[in-house]
């Protein structure tokens, strides 16, 4: 029984709840056609204030494959923004159209205004730097569905981790199972904030490591959560061109890595992950995105309370 | 029974047409279920040659809720039009695609040459400053469920009434209904045009009065309908200045009016209603937004035929 | 029994393979409640990374009408690219979701390398200057339905015969029925290029012939196939002013043509096709819009094996 009406942040939800969403997945993806009408009748509004396209792509397939239906646009200029309408009152009529909303907006707390004024739940499908919850759903579910567990892992994070609200979410959300072990793998300049350790910390024992070189920790894992790396976050070119291939993911790296471990992406990736790893049984990334179509017909169902 | 085959302009119904889609949209209101089928295999194609998000979302909110389904563009970027290719080819073209059309054009007359072209029936969703039929409907539709009557109504008409064709088009439909009063409250410089008065008053004795302050006038209304005002169509920053306020819906100003008037608003709304004003129970622009869906989809449903 | 999962070059179905999807096509138009939920629970992805209202329409249109559904986007600008992923990434992502992908492209090529990434069925909506195939399945269909053959034709081709992919495919297809011969009707600096002559008459002895007028050819004719010919593929503009008047279908010049000649466009149309032309019995371009969205059901229903 899911209590909250909005997902705006992944701890609205307590682990119960993430488990009941989860386990509810795992049920649509090997019986698909015993939810094909679930949602019949229901309408899907997709708000991409900023384009998405796999986020929105995957929001859709999965409204679709519930029998509902969507409306929506996927970028603010085909809007009334334009003419100055507030994204409170394009939010109040858009509920009177739809019976979930899923909104995409490059502002901070935009997603929780939106679900203040909304007379239907509001799902936050990434607002600017600061969350992405249904990423972190999907993340989790990946590693359930895939580890069989979400407790008693070594999971190291590498890469942009300053600005990766994917990172933060998927580090907080760890930190609710026992016994897990994160290793923070990124340059100075991209290092995780103090403030996202400290939260992750408040209520846990677990264990935070942080290095600058996947290698030296790439064998302890059991999973690798890959993120994009972008030239300009550098202080100079030099620095950029010194540090990069620490953070790209080879064969030759993947070597020394356990069998079993998982490589995780959220995508898109540009070329932190080498192609030739995509064949690798631990490539885990393309499995991700489809594990996130499932966890959000999981999410979409329980939120309308149709299940 | 519907005669007409098209919607382009809001006369092309008579009273009694409207009334009986007034009618099946406020049983569409409450019985939902019963029409959710109704168009199951139509296709509506929403040509929207320029933006307008609230239109377009309540159209396709309407077809899907009706068990129908849609194509179409949300502007002229993605279209043929950069290849050169007339409205009416488009037209010729979709109209082998899908069963029913709902255009929005900047250019007045298009949504006439459309249905001129079409095999299916057009529906005009704004064409120009010239017709917005489905606007009037909904204005209509949402005075009938509110006040349960359209005539022997006081009607306030505040803000930019030379350009606004939704308040042309209104007091043109109120016409046709006995005893109603208009009462235009607006600048010098944005008074409706003398042809819309003519037009309106020439089959029937409906009184109009012409006023510059909200204030004075507001305790006699049974209706104030708001539109919003543009800086640029002031003859200077001064006179905007010394004017806005006057059109400007506030608490304050609300104090005067009957405990029952009905605020409307086409939307969207930039700040001639001030937000306060939202939970005023006199508010009824965001009910508005939902009669609107609910009357097109009687419409549709009766231009199609099914019903 | 289609034994091909893509359709890539419009040779890649046999001419039998062909001929089913031309029956199917006819029956899907005799008897469209019969398939109205054929694609039930199915999604198509539509991918057009430029626009093209007409094939993207018409293909939804397609999805729709056998109870499928449609995700996807209509130009690149709201998708992923601009954040550096891969064509290969985002149809691996993107047949997660979806049960078959229509891909249009500006680059040539991508729709086959589409095809080696994807987990589901590709069909070639048009990849650059290279091949558009559901164009020459409608082409062909549209002759087969209005002609009753595809054999013992003489089909004129007429304007920018360079370019036109559309052109080149229907030659090709053409020479694969018996006793067809083609008259290649344009000026020197748009004649066909020797290459695609050659595919064509390498399995046949198809008739080629080239003139440079169409009223020395036109009473000849049983098809008249029309493209568009642009300016800026002139030499000079003294060259097109004296040419174009040669290339444009006037009521004047249909004179000539015999009684059941059938004149077909690929669509959009400029000026090559005088619009008085429409009401004559022999413009066949509109019915070839529709019979386009027929084929492309049959071949969805083919490759997604539902039939």
């Amino acid at each position: 029984m899911i209590k909250v009406r909005d997902l705006i942040d992944p701890t609205d939800f307590s682990t119960d709840e993430i488990n009941e969403i989860l386990i509810l997945a795992q049920d649509m993806e090997k019986n698909p056609e015993r939810y094909s009408n679930l949602c019949s009748g229901k309408i899907l509004a997709a708000l991409f204030y900023e384009p998405s396209t796999r986020t929105r792509l995957s929001f859709e397939a999965a409204m679709l494959r519930l029998g509902g239906r969507i409306i929506g646009f996927s970028e603010p200029n085909s809007t009334s923004i334009s003419k100055g309408e507030s994204l409170e009152d394009t939010i109040k009529i858009i509920s009177c159209y739809s019976d979930i909303i899923a909104i995409r907006h490059p502002q901070e707390g935009s997603a929780k205004r939106a679900s203040l004024y909304s007379d239907v739940p509001v799902i936050n499908a990434g607002d600017g730097a600061n969350q992405h919850p249904t990423q972190t759903l999907t993340d989790l579910s990946t590693i359930q569905n895939l580890k069989g567990r979400l407790s008693n892992l070594t999971v190291g994070l590498c890469g942009d981790l300053k600005f990766g609200r994917t990172v933060h979410s998927l580090i907080k959300a760890l930190s609710r199972y026992s016994n897990n072990k994160i290793i923070l793998i990124s340059p100075d300049e991209l290092k995780i904030p103090d403030y996202i350790k400290e939260e992750a910390l408040k209520n846990t024992s677990m264990e935070i490591q942080e290095v600058k070189s996947l290698e030296e920790v790439i064998d302890n894992l059991d999973i690798l959560y890959m993120t994009r790396i972008q030239k300009e976050r550098f202080s100079s070119e030099e620095e950029y061109l010194r540090l990069k291939d620490s953070y790209i993911l080879t064969k030759e790296k993947l070597k020394n890595a356990k069998d079993d471990m998982l490589v995780l992406h959220p995508l898109p990736r540009v070329n932190e992950i080498h192609p030739e790893i995509d064949l690798d049984k631990r490539a885990a990334y393309f499995k991700q995105a489809r594990y996130g179509m499932y966890v959000r017909m999981a999410l979409i169902s329980k939120l309308l309370g149709v299940i």
